[in-house]
């Protein structure tokens, strides 16, 4: 993997970037579609590249482990074979998955043991087990196991964890000495700081995993219902002392403005299930604001889904037939809702790129954050 | 509207046709897929016109009239503009979902009452109103509004059944020539034919109908759970009475062979919610039977989903990974397989086209069919 630095920009942290895979370059800051089970839901991988203009995907681990499970997947040649995407990949490492979704968990030393959320049945997961199933789903860019604690937490356990994070960091980079790549390309761990809302927690774990000296590394554990400027803040700390000429990827984020404010301290690398969940939901995000596709108030507006939108489902379908799809619980209207999101979200990091090499991005930020907030 | 023949087979009834109305040709025998709420399910308009190549729609009066109502359908301009499909549609009556779908209905002379299977509310479908409805909705071609009997009936009740049919087509024609088009196209009446199983009420309905002088007739009443020998025994008795110059609709008819059957039969247009519904459960059809795809057998092949298959997911999606997404209940799933089946029955009626026009249509006939019902 490579990364170059286009421009930084003058007034913030933010900067304009590219990553280059085997499996193609990636322009940042950049927005990660999640395709949790290797779909993308309601979205056709034609359409991820042609429509949304996707540039990498995220796979999830713990989803992809327990179904199809490594072997399909080995057998496959990787997931990008699997799923027919020949972009670049970034997968997690089970860490938060297991965190979130499995139904009991014991941690140890060792890993996590938990209990699947599809059949109940246990399983394991260690460093060195993500490790291996990070190498059979075959991602440009991996994820190092950690461990996490909610927001708020104790600081003798955020401290723990974080501390947990760094050693099983080195069982990751020991499996991998000894274990090459499957399918012929590269593939890159990118390290993840912890250190929940304590400040010198941060710093250590930044520290820490900076001198790791990673290709690339990531901010995890924050996006979890803390507030937005313990967000912020958390991030800008990171961001001070990870390395500059690598990419910063946060974890989870966000809301269109959390994404604009972050890319302003520095991140260069996003992903999020909100514009896909929401979009599920009938929320729309868009450069005029939040839309609920829901609301009665589209009954009878014939105007285009969304006249600032930039993909074809945005001048093809109006309101009032997306309205009339969500009502009726067609999925088409769920299908439509989703290609939009990731459009609009595509659409924003490209934007924000186009502002930073402009050297106006700081300026337009200020003007651009309260108009994405709006409800429509 | 108009219609034109191509060619007759000397061995068969089948005809190849042209149908031609304000939105455009079409070519016949045609399937139409149904867009029951003014989609069809899963399926983009886009991919309906690009990918399954779809040439007419049909749109369910009964549930267009509950969502979005004829209001919304009014003011968008008809359900082309409202959905966004340019091509043809054909409407049914609500006579058959008002049978099937709502929860009480109470039949008379004047029409039928019934309780809407979404909110309980009572509704009133009489000749009148369901003409009014689908002048709303404004497709190329409608249907009149008839009585249903399932299968087994008694004679009595069939006989009463028919002839009420008859006679609620009369009020279709007196209201219509009180009422035209909304749109500034032409949209084409289809009357029914109806007698349950009963040959000499299938023939005295077929001469009435005919004696009627549309520019198209339907044959209702039939794929509504009898053997397959009489839906084939009683559309061969009516397709012998019907006009040879007027094209002939077969109603919610069927599987891929049914289809075929019923070409041979003379018959020129078919729709069903088969192919839709049964995606949506994971079988497809296909040239070489039918396949489950939720079937373990499919977990580790990665061939293309089907290799015989015309449309891009055929060869864009592997077996296994279409089992994988069925497996997870994930809805791309359901997206893939109504596009490969959809697209499947377009191909099916295009090539029984090319065979008549060949001349060689029953000899294809023979050998396909069996091939169609296999199991894969
Ligand atoms: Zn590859
Ligand atoms: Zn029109």
């Amino acid at each position: 993997m490579k990364f170059s630095i286009d421009k930084k920009d003058e007034f913030s942290k933010a900067r304009a970037g590219v990553v280059e895979t085997d499996h193609g370059k990636i322009q940042t800051p950049i927005f990660m579609p999640v395709g949790t089970v290797g779909t993308v839901k309601s979205v056709h991988q034609r359409e991820l590249e042609e429509d949304i203009k996707a540039q990498i995907i995220l796979g999830n681990t713990y989803h992809l482990y327990l179904r199809p499970g490594t072997d399909i997947l080995h057998k496959a040649g990787g997931l990008h074979q699997f799923m027919n995407w020949q972009k670049p990949i970034l997968t997690d490492s089970g860490g938060f998955q297991v965190y979130s979704l499995s139904t009991s968990r014991k941690k140890s030393e060792e890993g996590v043991r938990f209990k699947s959320h599809i059949d109940g049945s246990y399983h394991m997961f260690t460093p060195e087990k993500s490790m291996e199933i990070q190498r059979f789903i075959g991602g440009d860019i991996f994820m190092a196991f950690d461990e996490l604690t909610g927001i708020p937490a104790k600081y003798h356990d955020a401290k723990r964890a974080m501390h947990v994070t760094h050693r099983w960091l080195e069982r990751c980079r020991t499996w991998l000495d000894n274990n090459p790549e499957y399918y012929g390309h590269k593939q890159t761990l990118f390290p993840i700081v912890q250190g929940n809302d304590f400040k010198d927690l941060r710093q250590e774990s930044a520290k820490y995993i900076s001198d790791f000296g990673a290709e690339g590394n990531a901010i995890g554990g924050l996006s979890v219902g803390e507030p937005e400027p313990i967000m912020y803040e958390m991030t800008d700390i990171v961001t001070e002392i990870l390395p500059q000429d690598k990419p910063r990827y946060l974890m989870g984020v966000g809301t269109p403005w959390n994404i604009i404010e972050c890319i302003a301290l520095g991140v260069d690398m996003f992903d999020c299930v909100m514009p896909t969940r929401n979009a599920r939901n009938g929320m729309l995000f868009t450069w005029n604001g939040v839309m609920n596709m829901k609301n009665a108030k589209w009954k009878d507006c014939f105007e285009p889904l969304d006249e600032s939108g930039t993909s074809y489902v945005d001048s093809f379908y109006s309101k009032s037939y997306v309205r009339h799809l969500f009502n009726a619980n067609e999925s088409l209207g769920k299908q439509i809702a989703s290609i939009h999101n990731l459009a609009f979200y595509l659409d924003l990091v490209r934007v924000a790129r186009e502002h930073i090499l402009a050297g106006d991005f700081a300026q337009w930020k200020e003007q651009i954050v309260p108009q994405l907030k709006k409800r429509l």
